[in-house]
């Protein structure tokens, strides 16, 4: 863990750290990303209908995630699919969860 | 990692955990997270010069991540020591920061 672990923090890699925490620091997009880590990926309208939320207000916060890497999308004939960019979302969204529960 | 990682993630949890992700949100709080990482434990008076703000600011930080039980603070003698709460605050950071830098 040292390794990928770096000291001291540098400011602007703070910067770009504290804006990772922001994307997830959102009940909504959390929501979102429990339901594309539960099913593996989803469309937006699946996601909408899931968390309950527009399909446009779904759109705006997937476009938030994926400029931040913690989402991807892949178009498959008509459907484009939406799901977690790498393992380490998964881990975040995991283990802070993980906390709130049990820490 | 399933057995942490409940599904669905019910509103008032996805409130709660993004709280957590909202006290990691700020690039002085991270900065002070990577000094009691690094160092184990710290005063608030060497974190204030570590980090380059106030004492004031620096317990004003200190006072939200204990709030949500990301930071404890020990009194030994004349000192507080601070020191991340658990291994997941820990964990966070770290996985956060490998995002960033290599994700």
């Amino acid at each position: 863990m040292t390794e990928s672990c770096p000291y001291p923090l540098e400011p602007d890699t703070a910067q770009r750290l504290a804006e990772i925490f922001r994307a997830l620091a959102d009940p909504t997009r959390l929501r979102l990303i429990a339901e594309m880590m539960h099913h593996g990926r989803a469309t937006v309208h699946q996601l909408a209908s899931a968390v309950g939320v527009s399909v446009s207000a779904v759109s705006h916060q997937l476009r938030t995630l994926r400029q931040l890497r913690l989402v991807r999308a892949q178009r498959m004939g008509r459907h484009v699919w939406y799901s977690l960019d790498d393992d380490h979302v998964a881990a975040l969204y995991c283990m802070g969860l993980d906390h709130v529960l049990h820490g």
